[in-house]
């Protein structure tokens, strides 16, 4: 399967046109957010949660403390919604009705269920950390068996998704453009500056280049 | 009441110590984020929605088209949740267990009401714009009776909020900080690029200083 079926699930009802059920859209704006906002119900009263994630295949990873009440609603198989954001731009257009953003945002549909199996809750950690920085599971200490039994891996069926997108300039009312008014794109973009070394780290201990030189995926 | 009381909605539950009920913590997040994620309940499921927003006072303003399946759900009085994150780094400790992020992030519980008294309308229009670029709001053309009409705007009163932040360097395990790893952050920071003037803009249109040197509120 390449695309999504759509459904009253992950329809994209306003502007149609910039909606898109393909892996081949969806998977990629997953794997470039650095976190996502995760949505579930309890007790009829909605709850929103950034976290960080990591896409395995068809499934969204995450994970966080035993005790998260996140991880164990998603334990108990509820529904959850996932909303993911990347900020492109500010579109100035010359009238503020048209003005936007240039955005590609994904929300995705699906129920959970607990990574216990030793090798696999590794391999998912694994991806997690090389989501957030491509190199550093390498260096990095890894969990001991101690740290892995205090923490909750589970990995959420990606079940239903749409992306949407805007890109590119305003889009004015035709009579509009005769106006004196400049417009155009602001293009923003969430950049990595020079790294803080930890004030507790020796002096001359080599900067990786992931660390140096960060580029998100 | 400067600060929210703790409930079973916003308490921060884990990680204690990174939760914060205070408005002067709460509402310049809210005030710096371009964007939030709003989730809502319809027939059991969560559905999160990413959108624009400006904060007037106690309340949160969101602004759609009259069909928007959000603003009708708020309209309807039903309860939301709104989660903002601002990323500010990458934390990487020694180990992968302690490695991080640093974020201020909120959520926000409350209802919606329409607002339809047109200064008011006008109002409410004006901040989404200056929340998004200041100055924007008196060069561009403003909204016309015809586009008012088409456009709903909510207000969400803020019931219950908290925020959760964490900030500095790792906090490596004691017996860690000898490894030979290099450890530290990775600031991030959101950053405007130059300017994509309209490719039918006239030449010599003059930049505005919003444009040519954003800087978000």
């Amino acid at each position: 399967m390449t695309s999504f079926t759509r459904s009253a699930l992950n329809r994209v009802r306003r502007l149609q046109e910039r909606g898109h059920y393909d892996k081949a859209t969806i998977y990629p704006i997953i794997d470039e957010a650095l976190i996502c906002h995760v949505a579930l119900v309890q007790d009829g009263q909605p709850f929103v949660i950034p976290t960080i994630h990591a896409r395995m295949g068809d499934e969204l990873i995450l994970h966080g403390a035993n005790a998260s009440r996140l991880l164990q609603h998603i334990e108990r198989g509820e529904p959850v919604c996932v909303g993911i954001t990347l900020l492109d731009g500010l579109v100035l257009a010359r009238s503020v009705f048209h003005s936007s953003m240039n955005y590609r945002s994904v929300v995705l549909f699906g129920r959970g269920r607990v990574v216990s199996e030793p090798a696999a809750k590794l391999a998912a950690l694994e991806a997690l950390s090389e989501h957030l920085a491509q190199g550093r599971w390498q260096d990095a200490r890894k969990p001991t068996a101690r740290e892995l039994k205090a923490t909750k891996v589970v990995a959420i069926a990606i079940d239903s998704a749409s992306a949407k997108v805007r890109s590119g300039p305003p889009g004015d009312d035709e009579a509009d453009y005769d106006l004196p008014i400049w417009a155009g794109v602001v293009p923003l973009d969430l950049r990595a500056e020079p790294p803080e070394p930890d004030p507790r780290l020796p002096d001359g201990t080599a900067v990786p280049a992931y660390a140096a030189h960060y580029v998100r995926r």
